[in-house]
């Protein structure tokens, strides 16, 4: 058992990543605080691990399921209505705790739900997929889109355990498994270039989803992520590094409909050029760039935004995306690899010029 | 100028209590930190003061206005979905400040935008009604009703600052100046008997709404309010004794149709439950009881609840709401006229007999 802990004074809480924690039934029932629990999932995931997991847990709590629909497009307000409509219907109170089983839709909403639910409930993360287990379940953002923008509503509110279980990652599609190594390299990139190398080192492992690197690789994905959210909650400053490629590509994910590009695969494309604009600054190499490129299409992710996105399109979503600041884009660039640095004195004629060399007329 | 603090730490923020605050430039200004403003108001509000607070902003600043249908009836998430869209087809960045111009209404509608927008953005409070100034506006509660019950989904969210100005007090209804004494006197009762005593001798001075009483009235509110809110933020504890007449008011509310009853008139009929339950118990006299009923009648509040409710009806509702933990109900009863208590184990069937008293067959 590999356990870390993201440090946020009272707020604290444990990452428990080990084969087999979800069914660990004596582990989850010592974070489960009342008698009640609300499990949300989603209708792929819980055929697969839903019962399993009911059953570990002390037969005395009384369970209500929530399954939303599956993917970005569900992540919805209306949709997140449906837990607020069982917990209510099947009278949790607020001392009830929402948990999470599945992905980072899954866990979003979950999330937002147990931060509003009667003001604040517990709330426990299982994630699902590789993306989820080394982003998105750490470190307490939730919330749901918005037909204008991505996770436009919700809060920061951290969970009170996260249990990973590097086992589910057998039943992943490979798409999903992909998504998850685009979050994965981008550790490497923004702050550990050791890692970065090691990433590099063992990529034909991770085409063959090898279990142990994949282990090692969620652990130093999840050290990275807590300590970087250790240190700024609620991205006020440095915790915007993570962001590297979610500027550009979350621009993509809306323009072209929600769940069109899975996240991890916008990110993909979005982290490539960063690179490419951060090595038109003239702080990395193209032999820098190429090898980023050769080892995100081994694999098999997307390493060039969609053609069909014109300048205005592009403009449009990246000014609204949040980490616009009193109306001045914020960008996540590399000041090498291994270090991300965050530019927001780029000109606008310049970034247009950049953009036009990839977009349609 | 009356300025109070509310003390609760990196999140403490200031009450300014004066006559004509509302357009007070300065001190408006000296609160908002980006270049943008929504101004979240309601069709009844709006035209008389939207306009005069807009002009006293710094002329610089980007303002928005949503204006709200007026009543508890829309305090809904459909209609919370207004504020999302208003800022972002204005695109509103994380800097921005959602300003709350009305009563505890939009005071729960915006605040709960605010702590939801891009997980959180800046927020002030300016409570036009009298229950707004005493009770909604301080303390940081805020959210939306769900069909199945009152205030359901929401967040704790402080403030920077709420501004009160007593003289928006002249424009208001009876009915909605009677509500807010219902809370006013409520603090008396929990924790303020000189108070109290003060009240009931300048009963006439309310229903003449004398401005200097009324201005006094307002002030020892808030203090009560900010000291128990200080003490406990999250309403672990002692919080809960601020919902006196609350869990039979919110049945009322819901079993009438919310904005049937105004929320102070349910609350009202609530107060003179929990004070005959209280002398069921021994705890306070007839007597008290027959004087609090004088007073409230004397601003012609409720003191009785609707007779077409039935015991299911009410146990039903009040099973439902928030301050139930465990499925055990929480009631706040009076020790004694100025001192609340928290009773969580009063017999099922006591309660359900001293419902029938009063409801329906």
């Amino acid at each position: 058992m590999s356990t870390l802990k993201v440090q946020l004074g009272e707020r604290s809480y444990p990452i428990y990543i080990e084969s087999g924690v979800l069914s660990d039934g004596a582990r989850l029932n010592r974070h489960i605080k009342g008698n009640q629990v609300i499990v949300v999932s989603n209708t792929t995931v819980a055929p697969l691990y839903l019962e399993g997991l009911c059953a570990s847990l002390d037969p005395a709590l009384q369970i209500s399921r929530v399954l939303l629909p599956d993917g970005e497009a569900h992540k919805t307000v209306e949709v997140l209505g449906r837990i607020f409509d069982t917990a209510l219907q099947d009278k949790h109170n607020r001392s009830t705790t929402i948990v999470a089983l599945g992905g980072g839709v899954v866990g979003d909403m979950a999330g937002f739900a147990a931060a509003s639910y009667q003001r604040g409930v517990n709330f426990l993360q299982i994630p699902t997929t590789l993306l989820a287990q080394v982003d998105s379940s750490v470190g307490g953002k939730t919330g749901v889109n918005h037909p204008l923008g991505k996770n436009m509503i919700g809060a920061f509110y951290q969970p009170q355990a996260v249990f990973i279980d590097p086992d589910v990652l057998d039943t992943l599609p490979h798409r999903e498994y992909a998504a998850g190594l685009a979050e994965v390299i981008k550790y490497g990139l923004i702050c550990d270039p050791a890692f970065y190398e090691w990433l590099q080192h063992h990529r034909d492992d991770f085409v063959a989803r090898d279990k142990t690197v994949l282990g090692e690789a969620i652990r130093r994905s999840c050290v990275a992520k807590a300590r970087v959210v250790a240190e700024d909650e609620r991205e006020g400053g440095v915790r915007a590094i993570l962001n590297l490629g979610h500027t550009f590509g979350h621009a993509i994910e809306a323009a072209q409909g929600y769940g069109t590009w899975l996240h991890g695969e916008a990110v993909s494309a979005g982290m490539v050029l960063a690179a490419k604009l951060s090595m038109n600054q003239g702080w990395i190499t193209d032999s820098e760039v190429a090898r980023l490129v050769q080892w995100l299409e081994a694999m098999s992710l997307p390493t060039s935004p969609p053609d069909d996105m014109s300048v205005a399109t592009w403009t449009e979503h990246m000014l609204r995306d949040k980490k616009v600041l009193d109306g001045r884009l914020r960008l996540v660039l590399l000041a090498q690899i291994g270090e991300a640095c965050i530019v927001d004195n780029l000109p606008q004629a310049e970034l247009e010029a950049f953009i036009a060399t990839f977009s349609a007329a």
